[in-house]
């Protein structure tokens, strides 16, 4: 506790759209990239090609975010990251985001202002500047996200078609398992325990190291490395089972490879009775890279944890965890 | 009524997410552009150049539409219009839409498809084509879509900024206030009645000659034609007002210009008791072109409706009609 005064509210039905406008936009670095940003009908952005590649996805209040329990520059880290590592995931680097942010009226300008700042500040490490927005209305607070990069010519994207018998599967980022963590400790609602700061943290802007995706994922002549890649966003089975289906192979998760990272959290689940086995297979919002490499060919960054085999006759392309069916299962949005 | 049975309701909860895409995605015709369509973690398009042109805006049920009063394919319509417009309006040419849909459990999966039906068939008018997108899940019915396209290398972009004393202010609209009076109409709730149905459809799904933004308004040797240009989302004199202050110009409307498109709605006032210049001068979600061109210059499908001056020492740069202060006040989001 502090005796620092807190700052009288600010209901965004107190400003104009455009007073809004004012208070947020101060956020938002430019870069040489941006012709035009902010403040006329589109912004204009020089690409390094006009092979544009773009990505969207939304989080809104409740469903991807509880608001108790994080902070605005946190949503905003989160929904340029998620933004981001779909266009890393393409092996491409990203450029420029748009965000469109609705609002109720009753929202303080405050929280507006750090979802704008986290997302700025986010994407600047990767070199990406936001050069648009919309401002809307709505019951509950949302921000829909749109990540542009592009790929050089001659440089093939990298699609989630790609994986061969005799690959490797690896991941880019030393610990799996933190978001689904963090998430359960948020609801358990003792997110506040010091013991999953870490965690906690981590769920609510997860930071993998999305540059993996447009430099280690390809060799310095621009050709590709890895032969399939996707981010882990809906959980490692659920994306790694992605990966498998769209090129027809069979994936082998090494249990031996993962015991590091569930030991990492045992301490962790013991408190909620959870497993973290689950957190380590099923936890999504990571958004690490996974990629399948040549067996000799698993660049620096990258972990190997399976192998890909060719399905056997009559198998369906799948994901298995030592050969067997993976218990439990991963996300759907709807269900 | 006819005796066509109704079909069982099939709400999105039933379908998982991967169920719902395959539903939505065969609405989304592809077109030359598009080298990875959806279905990845990102979408690939070749530009017409790498100055890609970008703008991003959202539509929430109970804000910008009210289901019962229109339909699905026209939230879609009117989702693409809104957002090409914000291309047109650089005098670029749309290539791609992608869009982030959020829906309650309970959403009919024909309501989608019927949504993405619409954005794909008004997006396809004008030669662009759904790329990507994203199903989430919400409390309300929400669409976000962002609008990309190119500037040829060496093309100006045509701002808000150019308009200089002289310009004519021209429309690119045979008939303002169209979407005002249907608004009107549903907000009175009688817009089943068959005098309104043509207002009606306009406010729903808006269909103005959006190509007249990369036609029109530039020569044919690409060299703007339009010292600058906006597209009338908030209203004339709003959007006018905008074109006035980033350009440091009084823009004085022409009352005898505009008094034909006040005519021709007098019929649909009188029964609400309304006043169609209201209409006229504030009514938004037109997403016309509006621009600023030489007096002897105005291309065919423009029609002028003003005049643009030096401000006088003293006076602010604003929007008059016919010398004086214009009558009411335009639209804000959060007031």
């Amino acid at each position: 506790m502090t005796n620092e005064p807190t700052p009288a509210p600010a209901p965004i039905a107190h400003l104009s759209e455009s007073g809004l406008l004012e208070r947020i936009l101060p956020a938002l670095p430019s870069s040489d990239a941006v012709e035009i940003g902010p403040g006329d009908d589109s912004a204009v952005v020089r690409l390094a090609s006009p092979r544009l590649v773009v990505s969207t996805d939304t989080l809104t209040e409740g469903q991807d975010f509880l608001l108790p329990a994080t902070r605005p520059e946190w949503i905003g880290a989160k929904a340029a990251v998620q933004n981001l590592a779909d266009v890393a995931a393409m092996g491409a680097r990203p450029t420029a985001l748009v965000v469109a942010l609705s609002a109720p009226g009753t929202a303080d300008v405050t929280t507006l202002e750090g979802i704008s700042r986290g997302l700025a500040a986010r994407a600047g490490r990767d070199g990406a500047v936001v050069v648009g927005g919309d401002l809307g209305a709505a019951d509950a607070l949302s921000l829909t996200v749109t990540a542009l990069g592009a790929l050089a010519e001659g440089h093939a994207p990298i699609l989630r078609t790609g994986a061969r018998a005799g690959d490797v599967l690896a991941v880019g980022s030393p610990l799996l398992g933190r978001s689904g963590a963090g998430l359960a400790w948020i609801l358990a609602d003792r997110h506040h325990e010091a013991l999953a700061a870490d965690v906690v943290a981590w769920h609510n802007a997860p930071d993998p190291r999305l540059e993996l995706g447009w430099t280690a994922a390809r060799r310095p002549d621009g050709t590709a490395r890895a032969s399939a890649m996707i981010d882990v966003s809906d959980g490692l089975v659920r994306d790694g089972g992605r990966l498998a289906r769209r090129s027809g192979v069979v994936i082998d998760l090494d249990r031996e490879a993962l015991a590091a990272d569930v030991r990492a959290l045992v301490d962790l689940a013991a408190p909620l009775g959870a497993d973290p086995w689950s957190w380590v297979l099923h936890g999504g919002e990571e958004h690490a890279m996974l990629a399948t490499f040549p067996a000799d060919d698993v660049p620096e960054g990258f972990r190997p944890i399976g192998v890909v085999h060719r399905p056997a006759a009559g198998e369906e392309p799948f994901i298995l965890l030592d050969g067997r069916t993976v218990p439990g299962e991963g996300f759907d949005h709807f269900a």
